[in-house]
């Protein structure tokens, strides 16, 4: 029953901000056509809406029903900045699916072979510059539309404007960091070249993750409360809380990404051991395998030929040797500390929609 | 005399917007040094700053010298908007040299190699990673110093936020697809597959490069004025004014691409023949060649490996055949529609310095 509140509210939020989408005036700018595809293929695509829906909640618990109405292209908005930094990272990791479907870069090029009959090299470099210049245009479209909440949701100018610059100096600085360790730490071998250990892997997420869901939680909370102070008692609960749960989230995903099948993550089986990905469940591992054990785990992990059969075993030892566990663990406990923040803001249906969502992001099997 | 006043002009906009750079209070969050040493690689080293000086001489000739003073966090948003889309250009042409120096991606993919060891390729995509990601980092700076002119020098805050949706949708989506545009012209052997014609290489120029340059005078006159108002007679005479310049600005671009040496355009003699950019030259060019020339013009056009002979026989070629002729008329034509814009403007040291700067988009050597 409350699972259903909770995902009735994350279709809602689906439904609206995909008006928001098609809607836009304009998309007639997104051009040529290879852009305009680009830049709506992953938002056309079903996804959770976690961060918007966040976003909106915050809203309605700090400022009910009409104040959580206009934080629409703001949930959009949070959407979009999402989206920039997916088409981004898939081109980085070389990644062929999302959502179940061809990465923009992987799409872009296969097209350009078919249409255009153009070589394997020269059709790879152009899927790696329509995947640049769209990403480009989803992050000036995510910005664009924090305006529109000024400039049609009257919306103070000055809160959209404060907003827009944390997003555009802490946010992206901290999200850009988060992914550029993720690669450095994905070319190390093993864990030594960076000295890699737990606290620098989940700072490493709460960058990549905890950021942005941060602020979501602190543009709804501040929307919401119609106020300019980011030192507001509540609003810092409601972003703390959001962080929080973020991180919980990355390292559920983590979890997934080992345990989770095709279907229910949109990639191949694997592809997080393929890729070399450095997580918590690597790292705990490797740290209580024995000798043979480890090398097992570092000849497999970063191998991108490595067998469904070498995956599997590498994914045995991982249960066996607690690095899943600790994950789940790690992932309670964040989800523990967040929640007590939420002692600050008076019951409502918003904020036992944000409890639910809270619940859903360790819980989740997708 | 006169050309001492404006290049004065352009030093003073060098240092006040590196001012503005280096003091920038949120650089914290550029992180970790491979993005910090990316994020301000290219607005260290020497150049003409024209963009930013457009629109500060657009707000001066508006507003006098107090309201120029005002646009300064704007005039470094547009250098920043300029840059982000260098890097991420740099990335696209493959290009090894800006400035002078190398780009981001090359630089990045050599310091790995370096000091982490790892092989050429993995190299090659750290470069690319980095370059995408610093350009992201950029492009959000850009914003965050249009959103310092409302913070800190109390712009009108519905002007800024009206500016920055304006940069966000129309001229971000001109831009990049000017940027495609090129991209696909240039993957076309001859002229024959995206029937590319004079037009519509001078429709891409404009897209790649008159867009930004409209808006620099648009946003500058509008500081200027105090105004939202984005029809006004005034500031359309400089939108419309600054624009055409700045298509100028990119034919006369295409000239010293060919003729230009080295030191002075900052990359090697030959690299947009080798690249095969598709341009008014290459075009009118190859109208007036006969069937042997024309051959010769497309065997060595976007052949990567030309050698300096191959590449100098064209760039004769390109000479007697007309195309660098049509070229600077086209530039000049140009130069003649935009200045009676400014009639409407009243005499000032200003417009003074808008007129030496348009003269100097048809006559530079560098």
């Amino acid at each position: 029953m409350e699972n259903k509140v909770f995902f009735s509210y994350l279709g809602n939020t689906e439904k609206r901000i995909s008006e928001f989408f098609e809607k836009y005036e304009a998309q007639q700018y997104f051009k040529p056509t290879d852009i305009y595809d680009s830049v709506f293929s992953y938002i056309r695509r079903p996804a959770k809406r976690l961060r918007p829906s966040v976003l909106l909640m915050a809203a309605g618990s700090l400022g009910g029903d009409d104040r959580e109405k206009l934080a629409i292209p703001a949930a959009a908005g949070v959407e979009l900045f999402h989206t920039w930094t997916l088409v981004h990272d898939d081109l980085i990791d070389n990644d062929n699916l999302r959502r179940g479907e061809p990465t923009v870069h992987k799409a872009m090029s296969e097209r350009s072979k078919k249409s255009l009959g153009v070589s394997d090299g020269v059709a790879k470099e152009y899927g790696r510059d329509i995947a640049v210049l769209a990403g480009d245009i989803q992050h000036g479209w995510s910005i664009a539309a924090f305006v529109d909440c000024a400039l049609h949701m009257s919306v103070d100018p000055m809160l959209i404007l404060k907003l827009i610059k944390h997003l555009q100096s802490y946010v992206i600085g901290n999200l850009i960091c988060g992914e550029v360790l993720d690669v450095q730490y994905g070319m190390a071998k093993g864990m030594d070249i960076f000295d890699i250990d737990e606290e620098k892997i989940i700072n490493m997420l709460w960058l990549k993750t905890g950021v942005l869901y941060e602020f979501a939680g602190l543009a709804g909370a501040l929307i919401g409360k119609n106020s300019t102070d980011f030192e507001d008692e509540q609003v810092l609960a409601i972003k703390n809380f959001a962080g929080s749960c973020g991180t919980a989230f990355q390292l559920q995903d983590d979890i997934l990404g080992i345990l989770g099948d095709e279907k229910s993550i949109g990639k191949p089986v694997g592809s997080d051991i393929r890729e070399g990905k450095k997580t918590v469940i690597v790292y705990e591992s490797i740290k209580n395998a024995s000798a043979s054990e480890k090398n097992k785990i570092l000849s497999v992990l970063g191998n991108k030929e490595a067998s469904p059969n070498e995956v599997s075993e590498v994914t045995v030892l991982f249960q066996e040797l607690g690095g899943t566990e600790r994950t789940g663990k790690l992932a309670k406990q964040y989800l523990e500390k967040a929640l007590p923040h939420l002692d600050v803001i008076s019951d409502s249906k918003y904020k036992n929609l944000l409890v639910l969502w809270a619940d859903f992001m360790i819980n989740r099997k997708f």
